[in-house]
């Protein structure tokens, strides 16, 4: 049902451009001509009060004059105007609407105010709409060929779905996909996305065998989580690529001023990126670089790489981008070898790289790429091109891409180290394989493609769900906000993690010596002894914090002791009781915790803790709900991973109770969705059982949200489903 | 002097090109071409042993039957002739060789036995030579005009010099600098370089004004030592941007084939690049297109970048780009605002980036541009065009370019995200700023301006002296060798430490109760007790390590113990004594050290120690011998520097004094050329006082060297100079 309203703006059978004009340079004058120029299969319907002929189309003058049926609208009329035009459209029946003109959102609260009852009559219609404030869509399959832009060139055929932000961004483009042969199937300016948004556009493609890869270039995430679900589902079957811009500090407070939305930190949407599958690009030039061997490779079937070339300095390079993206040199077999000794020169290397030499003729490049696609250690190919002496790079180019052709199974790519003009040739040709001029951009290709690969391969993951006790959280929330606090103490945190079955140090208050010792035997020592007193800040000044008791007798002892210094010092009344606590030992300190973007919801950071947090910013974040596999990820993708492991003789952590730790704050935060922040700082390693043991935790909640929260204590009940 | 043989190279009058062919795609008729075709100022003699007509130039059958004086002889026969020819150059009495044939160490043992005979025979002769193994010279200045190589296309004239290890590389990038409407000044391929070599070249352009900066790609360096003396001084006056290739193992594995030279290790490379000032590029792309950058920019006064753009997306990737190169988007003045807001529309944003929304016409670009360059908080400028309704490119490219002409004195460059029609009619034009495609690469090209900036405004800095005991270190060495010992004890390399100054742990061994209070009492407390016996080798179990003594009383409390449990045990007997050891107390543990490159010599590393080392792999190298300022930027540039400053309420360290350990160590390393490793792991900041204290030290020396070096007392007497 919401691709048929989506179809009559992506493949309409007629079109009226609302505000059509014969005045040249002007959008409603160069709308017509694209539409025109590049061959719309359907009617054209000029709509202009004038009337008369635009293009050599003719004009009506309102668009319920129009005859016949209308799929789409394009309106291009002054802002004032397009709400009437709506209205005028829904009683034409109009359902599609890509409304080019500006001056909502984007200009402040007046025109916020404007684009709010421009949605509100779109809904109220049934209508789906494109914009405003867009550069307009374009479709270039056969059966539709409508370019309802107003961008300099017109589009080529290709198989990329493309989602633009921005609008002038998306005429430029159009213009560079072009110079790269890199065609589209589909283009959607969005511009201010009030209805339409880049996730409705890869929702409509998840099933359009049209578009074989997405490309997406955003300055704000507008609803993370269903781009989560959406993205995660769609990049298992096709390539998702992605810009977001506005990651720095600046570049966000640009953003934000220009789309009028709000652009999330910039963590958040790298974790949210990575957990839905999308490649995330950091420059347009390697959004298309990459999308091109999207377009003319398959998925490899792993990430050892051979490379061909007949000079060594670029091998060199090749070997040295491949290694630096963490592919792999491929072992070339001593089958290959030999084959390949048997027609290269003797002064050629038949090692990866596989250097024929600067003499090399057409016939060594065919014969060896013959031979070494053939070669079971080999995943993908890089095929090096310098002129040498009358080689012709287009003829080197056209043999390869035969062999290419008869061989679809691997990826080869060429570096082709020639002129521009071999360029400009073969963006006019039809080609089966990517050319790049450098062997770094051949490399980072291939190792799109790789992730590609790794992420299609990798099971999906799912969130866990664990028996905790979700009632003593509530309890515990509920009596730090009945007493004003919106942090809980160390030690209520200490039980919240606890009563989600995270492993924390253990402790115990104690008033008398029975239960001191009763605890530091439940405890298991050694254990640490903290006075807590009313009237005695400076506990260490009085002896009052004993660590490293190793025995019920000693802890009998110091026991006796503090309370024999105390009263000596007449502090014992002030006295409240003794904390026994388990003492974990152990030097590696991790941290975990939770913290909240504004858009993008809780975040889960892991890393490197202690002093060491805020220096090296060894930490990885990842948005919750956490999967199995993304607690996995997390864990494995700190540099301190190593230490985890046991480097220099430490004790191996357990990995797997460190991921779970992971997964049950998750849970937690899940459940709670209140909590705003939470940290184990440190996660302390025991170098005893390699258990990962919170021995400090900080919980802070959002009062007015808690506060609605736990008002009905029915939300208490039951755990996560 | 050398300068004159040179000369005769790179400015020839007069040139013989032996083995001149009229056989068509032969190297030997390739270049007559090229000499022709460029229009060689002086006289062009071609050589073959048939004589006749050689691309319109009378030959000669023997270089010595050429009447007039001959500059150059460029050498093309084959490979075992070319000794010969040598020879008979010399009786011509020609000092200039370009020797294009291969077939010597690149092949082997057998052709590097023939390369070093002919290099016997050029330093013989008075000669230099470039290659053998190489595609040739150019030098595009008007009274030169010499294109000696057998490249496909011909250069143009430009600003640099280009110095290319690979041959066929060369003629690729011959190729694409021309693309690119980049010129040289002249071009050396130095092919194997038995003779001159990138240094050469550097000392030879260092006060050559038609070069004005120098392009290098290389594979290896010769003599790293040399390269950073010369490099360092020239890039003080012009920019060197350098191409290392074979950075990873495969890579440099590559790289040994090809050249026949050993590729050092890439983390020396990098550090030797640094310390010299040089611009390290990671691809030819980027070396190229940072090249251009130099080539039409003046260093700027600081790395405050303004934006103008005509379209928000490209303004925030800029802005990305910008922030994340470490550069700073500049503060418009509040003058500035105002005058833009006076012509700009109420829709255009007069923050940075300024964004002249899409319809700005040329008149805002050039408005606006002459406003934002004379704005004192503004050092360079990068100005956006996007396509947008009949704009041409190329006429807001020559507005700009006329703007720039009238203020050269801050750097300017283009993002012009427009057709490649564009970049085709620029590189055929005389331009006077860059232009770039891409936001990313006009960032870093102005980052890679800034570099130089930094590096032209740091002082040069200088290799202090300490007064340190060397003889000390020359016993403790001859002792240790005498012994067969190639590896120094903990105790010994803590004595060589303390003799060349270095803050160590202080310690001294103790045989009775006297002597075990006057070392607790003159190192001061607390101390480590560790018991040193030849019986007992697990001096933990018998509780022989006494940690945390706090007082003279606790010392002998412990000393008696001691004795009194070794006793009980039958261990006395063996007790050679007890080590009194300053107890360190810190929780920051760093780690610095000497490693020997085989190519590059010692290497100095500093960074973070401890558990972490391997696994954080926060350290920073520099080639020894250090500077004062090497010393002040390895200590900066690692992570850890932030726990120095005194994170998380820790004591600040003493900077200049952990600056010093490493100047006293690199002085260290310089008088004892033999000494392979060194470490000291930890040096452990002092909580109390900041310092940082070598508390375990481990060196080992080249035994033979060594024992060589040693031999002569003599070379133990005196301090460095």
């Amino acid at each position: 049902m919401q691709d048929e309203v989506l179809n009559k703006i992506m493949k309409p059978k007629s079109i009226a451009v609302i505000g059509a004009s014969t005045k040249p340079k002007t959008i409603g004058s160069e709308i017509m001509q694209r539409l025109r120029d590049y061959k719309f299969s359907g009617n054209i319907y000029p709509v202009n009060p004038k009337g008369g002929i635009i293009e050599g189309f003719q004009a009506y003058t309102n668009i319920e004059e129009v005859p016949g049926d209308v799929d789409l609208a394009v309106i291009v009329v002054n802002a004032k105007f397009v709400l009437d035009t709506i209205d005028q459209c829904h009683r034409k029946g109009i359902k599609g609407l890509v409304i080019i003109t500006a001056g909502f959102k984007e200009t402040g609260k007046e025109g916020a105010e404007v684009e709010k009852q421009l949605l509100a009559k779109v809904k109220e219609y049934g209508m789906r709409c494109v914009g405003p404030n867009c550069l307009g869509v374009l479709n270039t399959h056969p059966d539709v060929t409508m370019d309802a832009t107003f961008a300099e060139s017109l589009p080529i055929r290709g198989d990329i779905g493309f989602v633009s932000q921005s609008g002038a961004l998306g005429g430029g483009i159009l213009n560079i996909l072009k110079d790269l042969n890199l065609g589209f199937a589909q283009f959607v300016s969005i511009g201010n996305q009030a209805d339409i948004n880049a996730e409705t556009m890869l929702e409509y493609w998840e099933n359009d065998d049209d578009v074989k890869q997405i490309l997406l270039y955003m300055e704000s995430i507008q609803n993370p989580a269903n781009f989560r679900k959406l993205a995660s589902r769609i990049t298992k079957k096709k390539p998702i690529l992605a810009l977001k811009a506005g990651r720095s500090a600046a570049g966000a407070s640009a953003a934000s001023s220009h789309t009028g939305s709000l652009a999330g930190a910039d963590k958040a949407a790298a974790a949210l990126l990575k957990q839905s599958g999308v490649i995330r690009e950091f420059s347009l030039k390697n959004l298309f670089a990459n999308a091109k061997a999207f377009s003319n490779c398959p998925i490899p079937k792993g990430n050892r790489v051979a490379i061909i070339t007949n000079s060594g300095g670029p091998g060199i390079m090749a070997t040295d981008a491949i290694c630096e993206s963490g592919m792999q040199m491929a072992k070339i077999t001593d089958e290959t070898k030999e084959k390949l000794r048997s027609f290269l020169p003797s002064a050629a290397s038949v090692k990866n790289p596989i250097d024929m030499i600067a003499s090399a003729p057409i016939e060594h490049y065919q014969q060896t790429l013959e031979t070494v696609i053939k070669d079971e250690n080999v995943d993908m190919i890089v095929v090096i091109y310098l002129p040498f002496l009358g080689l012709k790079d287009i003829d080197v180019a056209e043999a390869i891409m035969k062999i290419k052709a008869q061989n679809p199974e691997k990826p080869i790519v060429g570096v082709f180290m020639t002129t521009s003009d071999f360029f400009t040739k073969i963006s006019n040709m039809e080609v089966n394989m990517p050319f790049y001029m450098y062997a770094e951009e051949a490399a980072e290709a291939l190792t799109r493609l790789d992730e590609q690969r790794q992420w299609m391969e990798k099971p999906l993951g799912k969130v866990p769900c664990y028996d905790v006790d979700k009632n003593k959280v509530c309890d515990i929330i509920k009596k730090s906000i009945s007493e004003g606090r919106d942090q809980l103490t160390t030690l209520e945190s200490i039980d919240v993690l606890q009563a989600y079955g995270i492993r924390a140090c253990k402790y115990g208050l104690a008033t008398n010596i029975d239960e001191v010792v009763n605890l530091g035997n439940s405890i298991g020592y050694p254990v640490v002894m903290k006075m807590t007193s009313k009237t005695t800040s400076h506990k260490t000044d009085v002896g009052g914090v004993v660590v490293n008791i190793r025995s019920e007798e000693q802890l009998r002892n110091e026991y006796n002791a503090l309370l024999k210094r105390l009263e000596e010092k007449g502090l014992l009344e002030g006295l409240e009781g003794v904390i026994i606590q388990e003492m974990v030992k152990g030097n590696r300190e991790m941290v975990c915790g939770i913290a909240t973007d504004p858009q993008y919801g809780p975040m889960m950071m892991f890393g490197l803790g202690g002093v060491f947090v805020e220096a090296l910013k060894d930490v990885t974040f990842r948005i919750a709900p956490l999967t199995d596999t993304d607690a996995q990820e997390m864990v494995k993708s700190v540099k301190a991973y190593k230490l985890l492991q046991g480097a220099r003789g430490t004790t191996p952590a357990q990995i797997s109770q460190i991921e779970e730790t992971l997964l049950r704050l998750s849970q937690l935060v899940n459940d709670f969705k209140f909590i705003d922040e939470l940290d184990i700082n440190p996660l302390l390693i025991s170098e005893k059982t390699g258990e990962g043991i919170a021995v400090d935790g900080r919980i802070k909640v959002r009062m007015n949200e808690a506060q609605e929260a736990l008002k009905d204590c029915l939300t208490c009940a039951g755990a996560c489903k």
